[in-house]
């Protein structure tokens, strides 16, 4: 049922946070690596898909965001770097207009990227692009993934010809993909959502949220699935690009020390707590829209991780953080896919 | 290494919907059925334990609430009557200190009967009861359950010496056992939590929360779990004592269309949203203590299901509430375990 890597274990994309040396370890290992676009320019991204295909042989996916990119805000973004005044002044810093990091959407001259370069997968998060462009990512023969957070989005998906569905449970570090609502509460745990969307679609469909090691590929699996994505348990490995002060608050995370927060982009993404989404957060009803609220924090970020603090830093985890380990991307791939072959044995003999 | 019933499957306890009918049923199955104590007073508790003694020989479980009682407050109590006197003048109410649904803590009567009637289990949601009464429990021989939303609070009852530790995921239905902090956004899914919580007692794990059909059991078993405990999948049987309401809310059940809510007992729970959800919450800061800002809202619910409307019901249900069908109690036992036995056979071929 799967046929996009010998190991049925998607490496998550994570804009930010890794470039191709991740990608191409864990297709070297087998799974199916992921280089995320939001952050990058056309120009970069042509040279990340270079970099994989000179490091392998295998398919891989590339990711992209598919928002509307909102108009400037100058109002909004003033009022959000005055609610930052007071820790521009700890920090020395100028209030001023400070750019931060941008995530643009899947656009035209990103899809004349994926026309030149021809990734076997695309995957989509937020949504879908326009229709004219979706059509022009599967005139080049590139299998369409894009992420579901409740049975709503998953059919939504499915009605509009996607290839593979994403179920991305509450759990899930990073942004949410939501895209028809922006109720949080109504994003439902992977231990529900993962069965309800299987039955609601005709497509395949992969887990993501909360999955740490190959226990919840197992799980994954016997509730349906046809493969699980991995984001937070490749973050302490060499090949990923995850800060300092990151690395350091994984290898302390708690079960229950995540939260939802938009303050880092404008939208909701789950992350370690820390010092902003204590004192302002962890989210806010007032802020520029995404990915306009980024730029505010990006000095005063810059300037806690020069002391060795992530106080201003977005860092992402899904609930499951504490299981990452420090290891080798390719090592971990194996070892999930390993650790979720014992267990399904295991299950075999309960279930005779 | 599940030994306290033939088919590793824990009824989850339901007070307000359920009776010793529920409880007979699926241990005549196989299962492990329970009795939940928390609405009762110790002489229809010890009713509902002679009627299951004489429905069936299996070891049951025996539930209770380990809240500490409140002290009455008045102004609490006034203040949130007068929240709801739109509503008392809707329904042509007095909005006068009417009495509702009490909730009582394990206590030396409850302990009594339990002496006297020896059930196998006894559990407790919200901790455990103070020690000497513990004690008095184990000392029957009884084992004890407990329930645990963090890795913090499994390991606190690792440390008193529970038999079993339930590892209840944020998508359970009901009451969610939280005790030792009231922070609803710590609270992991089940995926995160139940590996996490493995790892870290040393006791067996029962697994609950959005475990709707066997498809969850297997899931359960794939990340650590000993047994799975279903609740909101029996609610539709009718063998539960499930409200009419209650039955058509279920029947429409989403996967998005439950929330946490504190507005009928001053505790947070999962339930379907209504039109008391809606309006006045899913949650207020400014509710008399559990269990006492269940009585204001008492009259009002009698008055909308009298015309058939569930807008001030409490209308438990976990994010899988779809899953849940109009089945006898027995053989929606039987079916879980055949359809968990199915995914696990399934799972070996992809193990090997």
């Amino acid at each position: 049922m799967w046929t996009f890597s010998p190991i049925p274990i998607v490496q998550a994309p994570m804009a930010g946070s890794q470039d191709a040396g991740l990608c191409i370890a864990v297709c070297e290992a087998g799974g199916l690596g992921s280089i995320p676009a939001a952050m990058l320019t056309p120009a970069t991204l042509r040279e990340e898909i270079l970099r994989v295909r000179a490091g392998t042989t295998a398919p891989f996916n590339v990711n992209f965001f598919a928002h509307a990119t909102p108009e400037p805000d100058p109002a909004a973004e003033a009022r959000w770097r005055e609610r930052l005044s007071c820790y521009y002044a700890e920090h020395g810093l100028e209030a001023s207009g400070s750019s931060g990091p941008t995530r643009a959407p899947f656009d035209a001259a990103m899809c004349e990227i994926v026309e030149a370069l021809k990734p076997e997968i695309v995957s989509f998060h937020f949504g879908l692009p326009a229709p004219d462009l979706l059509a022009r990512v599967k005139a080049i023969g590139a299998k369409v993934f894009s992420s579901a957070t409740t049975v709503e989005e998953a059919k939504w998906l499915d009605a509009r010809g996607v290839d593979v569905i994403i179920a991305q449970g509450r759990e899930a570090g990073g942004h949410r993909g939501l895209f028809l609502s922006d109720d949080l509460d109504a994003q439902p745990g992977l231990f529900a959502l993962l069965p309800q969307v299987v039955d609601a679609v005709r497509v395949p469909v992969i887990a993501t949220g909360g999955i740490g090691d190959g226990r919840g590929v197992a799980a994954a699996f016997a509730l349906g699935a046809c493969a699980a994505q991995i984001g937070t348990a490749y973050m302490r490995t060499p090949q990923a690009k995850t800060t300092p002060v990151h690395r350091a608050a994984l290898e302390q995370a708690r079960d229950d020390a995540t939260r939802l927060t938009n303050l880092f982009s404008g939208r909701p993404a789950r992350g370690l707590l820390n010092r902003l989404m204590r004192e302002v957060g962890p989210t806010s009803a007032d802020l520029p829209a995404f990915p306009l609220a980024a730029a505010a924090v990006a000095p005063l970020r810059a300037a806690a991780e020069k002391q060795g603090r992530g106080d201003f830093s977005p860092l992402w985890s899904g609930e499951a953080g504490a299981l990452a380990r420090e290891e080798d991307a390719g090592e971990a791939t194996r070892r999930f896919w390993r650790e979720a072959q014992a267990a399904m044995r295991g299950l075999a003999e309960r279930g005779a």
